[in-house]
């Protein structure tokens, strides 16, 4: 009997398992389903969307759901809403959004590739229609579309989304003011110090940042959102709000069918993206995943890792015990933002997180240029480094910099693929060129000062 | 009894060893010998003091004698060129340029960091006082003087030195025609369809590369250089001819002492940087050095391993059986050029050479692009990795584009330190963000193409 496989979301992992599924095997039928009218987009991408420098919504949709059928071979359900899965009883509840009616169909396996979605501050006011969260393709149309009434917008939130849709907002003239309780940006993201560069990259642009957590918002009588109450009792008038406070994994058609969750809050899954429940794998932004450093299950809703679940998800749902078991490595948690005309860049545990994960860990802190000094267009480049100190292996990085920042990271993630010592690092043969880097580079210069640093006692 | 420690040659692995023998051993009596007016500069850069980005030479000098004494503590001693070394009599045999007085000293140990010079053709009226090579401060000085006079220029070999300088003459308005007898530039660090890249590039901003070797150079009356001969039979007239056919160790010293010279030509040493003899070692551009990939002996006169095994000669030097003995972990090879907009990099064994040594290899190659597609900015990126057939590891690779080249061999730097394979490779948590690279960056998609030719029978 031809096998049939439900792979359950749209957006990224969705259409990349169908198509890795398909691709195992070719004679099953595979069906995508998505409860909207995209699948298959750059969510990434939004904050470009909204600046303008990406001018169309389309470019952000790699595939339509005709184009996906034709290259791919699986077919696709917009628009249809699976309700529950019944993996015992080989079944599945789908409503058809349009219509309301509601289906039972048979499927042998299943693939939970449902998401996430933005979270939503718990304060009086969210509901009002210029408050917006970017996550979803209509989500950021419809606050481009609201962009003619904003002069002035409250960002709720100093992460990634935060910054990046600061910056869209600045380049179209509005004025922005981020409120960041912890007062400096990206603060579980980069060293204490590079938080600061980065606090002062914004301002220079004319990112107002305030040390301010939201604690309403104002509507007036017509219900619209016309300013936001903080916990310093100061009100911020505006047109619009923006919450980017984080993501959360959608894990209600999880729930509904008993598969376990784990301490993240988000869908368990084993090296195989095997979840609790026979014939039921999951991938993309809903799962959680192993981090290589300790191999903790950590939260970590990136693109690259949300691609690569889906291809081990996709091969281990079709195979039918034929070829390699696919196997997901996990994840170092690496990510990077663009900050005007900054690169802000985090590779693995930060050293507060790495002593709350019981690591005797310092950090090493150095400033070098990007380019041999006296080339023209050397930026100053600012990296930390910390550092088990037990064993020299590296545990994660900060990096910040005009131009150079991200790449060292990338290089950075490979070392701590392999738990390289700063020991090794400082011996790395990087490329010498003086367009490209100074002859002994930040990073190595970095691995060379952790490394006269092992071994010392504690300070 | 104080230790002496005599460091011969000054460029660069000279006052590096120098200045790393003095740290390891305070009370050492460490002196610097250089038979050159200046220490301590940065040859790499030469290029662009040429076409005037670097506007002064004296910012390539990274420290004159006195402040090298000063701030590192080992004597130097400009202008004194060493004759003779007798490492068992713990003597030494200096002249001094000026006066050409030779003298003979006492040294207990003895660092060779003699370097390299620009290998000269072996043509008749190369002698001509127009005929140049880029190596030392004063050899790009005096070109740099020759300028006015030249319209047009011929330089012998397209190697990296060959295409730097091509470039800027070009940036100063020269015409410039490139004579490389393998027709392609880069031939013995490119894939074969990246050199054809490398060669529209030159061709787009007015190089004119011809697969040519230079045979003769014809003088007038007063021996001034006019024309280049060609093993064609062709004149190719020109005010100025430079010689960029690659690197030779200096030896002479180190022959004269009878310390062992390697296959390669250059002095052999350990992993310690040993030589054959007692109390001496040897570092920087006059030493081979071991490749990691196979273990091979290389002759790679790089800035960076000159820097890495100066460090390892001059603790080792001065260390007197205290603290760790140093150790060079060797060289991947990797090296990168800027050719007018694009970056080309090398990392390890091309096909060719994998071949040549022995291995079971093969090249996949892919173009994507430098960030997402559709953000600004975006590049074409090609990409060709060669591959261990029977283990998946990755040899080398060869990387051309307009942006995002070099640092994605830096990457695949760090991977063959490791003897990754592909399949690892493929799995690496390489960093996404739309201004800095696609999602599944082109480093990932040649890795799983790599992946998935492993296994096939050879075609």
């Amino acid at each position: 009997m031809r096998q049939k496989i439900a792979v359950i979301g749209g957006v990224a992992s969705g259409p990349a398992a169908a198509a890795q599924a398909q691709r195992t095997n070719p004679d099953a039928d595979v069906v995508l389903f998505e409860k909207g009218p995209d699948i298959s987009y750059g969510a990434c991408e939004l904050p470009y969307f909204l600046s303008g420098q990406i001018p169309c919504a389309d470019t952000l949709v790699v595939l339509t759901p005709q184009a996906f059928e034709q290259t791919r071979g699986a077919r696709v359900r917009t628009e249809h809403e699976v309700l529950g899965i019944h993996p015992k009883r080989c079944r599945l509840d789908v409503k058809e959004c349009r219509t309301g009616r509601i289906t039972e169909e048979r499927f042998d396996k299943f693939i939970l590739a449902i998401g996430a979605r933005a979270r939503l501050p718990d304060i009086q006011g969210c509901e009002a229609p210029n408050v917006f969260v970017v996550r979803q393709l209509d989500e950021a149309r419809r606050l481009k579309r609201a962009f003619d009434d904003v002069r002035h917008a409250v960002i709720l939130g100093g992460g990634y989304v935060g910054i990046e849709v600061a910056e869209s907002l600045r380049t179209l003239g509005k004025r922005v003011t981020l409120l960041e309780p912890h007062g400096l940006p990206l603060h579980s993201y980069l060293d204490k110090q590079h938080q600061r560069i980065v606090a002062d990259e914004l301002k220079k642009h004319g990112v107002t940042v305030r040390r301010e957590r939201a604690v309403g918002v104002e509507t007036d009588a017509s219900g619209t959102a016309r300013a936001v109450r903080t916990d310093h009792g100061e009100l911020v008038g505006c047109q619009a709000v923006i919450a980017a406070i984080g993501t959360v994994p959608e894990t209600t058609l999880a729930t509904r069918a008993h598969i376990s969750i784990g301490a993240t809050g988000a869908v368990a899954v084993d090296a195989h993206m095997r979840t609790s429940l026979p014939n039921v794998w999951a991938c993309g932004d809903c799962i959680e995943v192993q981090r290589v450093i300790d191999g903790k299950a950590v939260y970590r809703p990136l693109s690259p890792s949300a691609f690569r679940t889906a291809r081990v998800a996709g091969t281990n749902a079709a195979r039918r015990g034929r070829g390699p078991r696919a196997r997901f490595p996990g994840v170092v948690g690496a990510s990077a933002v663009k900050v005007f005309d900054l690169e802000a860049a985090s590779v693995g545990l930060q050293y507060n997180e790495a002593r709350a994960c019981n690591f005797d860990a310092f950090t090493v802190r150095l400033s070098g240029t990007s380019r041999v000094s006296f080339y023209p267009g050397a930026q100053p480049l600012h990296i930390a480094l910390t550092v088990e100190r037990t064993t020299g292996r590296l545990l994660g990085a900060s990096l910040v910099g005009q131009e150079g920042a991200v790449w060292r990271a990338n290089v950075l993630v490979a070392c701590i693929y392999d738990r390289k010592s700063v020991a090794d690092i400082k011996d790395l043969d990087l490329i010498y060129a003086p367009p490209f880097g100074p002859s002994i580079d930040p990073v190595i210069a970095a691995a060379r000062a952790a490394t006269k640093q092992l071994g010392r006692p504690t300070p």
